[in-house]
């Protein structure tokens, strides 16, 4: 048969795109069972088909990984939004960040606890505010101020993960902090770092990524990881890459994980997928966590150093993998 | 006369230093009363003083910057500690940072209110926790748990800060946000950012950086600069620079400035001047800020692309400086 001209000029001018998403971390999927592994699948392919549609659909990469994100949020199955973990007394405390690779802008929001969405209320705060970062509760003010969807602690705290943090109160002993505790749902002894975020590039070489999170089971004294800090978990730049992190947020600050693979391919002429090696396998330490990002070739790298990343990831050419365990 | 040889062995021996200090950006000298330039240069000379005592008797880049920094903070002509500025409120919130550049180590504090040195608050997280950065009101319990000296607000609440508070209430109208406002004492539009901080290097090559702030007046949801966000406004690293930032955090964050001062020294082979030229009056907007800077070889740079910037520095050859006005 003749092919069609029209097809594949249309073929030809279908937008360019390229997305991954990680859902956290850590843990083990032989250690959850097949219903768990199934759902996190499941989640992971949802969330990627709702970045899929925006970005072929000649979306911005800011929309989609937004839209990813609040997806991942809204499954109670992963560590952000409904379903996070519960800090020391019980409570929720949530952070996010959203990054545009164009001027760069950024926004970020941490300690939050009445925002259904953080990661749309990082980009209200980008968009809306000459400001970067929120704090607490006067990032719950803005967000109600600006009429943003609100939510009770009991739309949040999930029957599970008040079962985590009652097995988590009765292992503690006066000396044992929250890092000490694993967050696997089975209540092993692999941390597992159920963390969320997207990265993404469309069709007019936009570069955007966003991460969220509840933190560390237990966690106290308002810590805050690296999540919400720009250049640590979260960073994009139109020029070099966008990052999105997820593991032991204190070592992704420590380093400056995210713009530091942005600095070595700007400044070393490192390749992204030689950057994302050397800081996961040679600076982070061991068992540390791992990263999702892309470049502006369209390039897509994940990487991690525990046993377990939840990914995902597709492309226009038409790549797409959901991954849970380790594999390739 | 024949010189002693021991004298001779005695200077060789001397312990190498060098250190630098700023007491924030923007505003203007011509805007100050005589006397309150005298008395920023005597606070800047005190401060200097107290680092240079450290670091001469051999003590450590880190011990040095935390007593610079205690200075700024006790200080209440400084916006840090006692005389920082107040937020939409009428209240403080205080942040600070600290970072040593060994492997590298590094704490953080936000939105804090009881804390009277948020900077040593800032070393007590990196020493004292697994964590890297503490927010608000946790912030503030994890001090009062390990005996760390509290204040009330009446102690970092100044007549002047109150004055300055009362004139912004009485000029914003519904439009007006804080960034519309100076913070300048004189009450001018000259925008005054008197954040402080330090960086400093010891006779061991250990370099130090620490930053403290009370934000900008009339602040508000919680809003968070560049000050504790680690690799933004505060960073060291001893294989290449100590970097302290003052100025409009959010620029400083977006672009990841102090890190990235650092990036371009150890990736692109930038000496520390170079990196910081391009920083301040090629990558920042105009009227944005400044920063010191310290690398491994002892070099002290201090810039700014604001009319003033309020800065000392002294290094163990001899040189010795504090500057309040645009002079070198």
């Amino acid at each position: 048969m003749t092919s069609n001209p029209f097809e594949n000029s249309a073929a030809h001018h279908l937008p360019r795109y390229a997305i991954a998403l990680h859902g956290g971390a850590g843990g083990s999927p032989r250690l959850w069972s097949e219903t768990v592994c199934r759902e996190k699948r499941a989640g992971l392919a949802e969330a990627l088909d709702r970045g899929i549609q925006i970005l072929s659909a000649s979306g911005s990469a800011l929309d989609a990984v937004e839209a990813v994100v609040r997806s991942l949020e809204d499954n109670p199955l992963f560590n952000a939004g409904r379903g996070c973990v519960l800090n020391e007394a019980g409570e929720h405390e949530l952070d996010a960040a959203i990054m545009a690779g164009d001027k760069p802008s950024c926004g970020s929001v941490t300690g939050v606890k009445r925002v259904k969405n953080p990661v749309t209320l990082a980009r209200r705060v980008m968009t809306d505010t000459p400001h970067v970062m929120l704090n607490a509760a006067g990032a719950d003010q803005f967000a109600e101020s600006i009429g943003l969807e609100l939510a009770d602690a009991e739309y949040f705290r999930t029957t599970d993960q008040i079962q985590q943090w009652q097995k988590w109160r009765a292992r503690i002993s006066g000396e044992a902090t929250e890092t000490d505790e694993p967050n696997d749902p089975s209540g092993s002894s692999v941390r597992y770092f159920g963390t969320v975020g997207c990265v993404a590039i469309d069709s007019s070489r936009c570069i955007a990524a966003a991460t969220s999170t509840g933190g560390l089971t237990g966690k106290r004294w308002g810590r805050v990881g690296d999540t919400p800090i720009i250049g640590a978990g979260t960073y994009a730049n139109n020029v070099s890459c966008g990052i999105s992190c997820t593991g032991t947020g204190e070592e992704f600050i420590r380093h400056n994980v995210a713009a530091d693979i942005s600095a070595r391919m700007r400044y070393a002429g490192a390749s992204l997928a030689s950057a994302v090696n050397t800081i996961i396998h040679e600076v982070l330490p061991a068992d540390c966590g791992g990263l999702i990002s892309v470049d502006r070739h369209y390039n897509i790298v994940m990487d991690y150093n525990t046993a377990c990343m939840a990914r995902a990831a597709a492309d226009s050419s038409g790549h797409r993998a959901v991954l849970l365990e380790r594999e390739t």
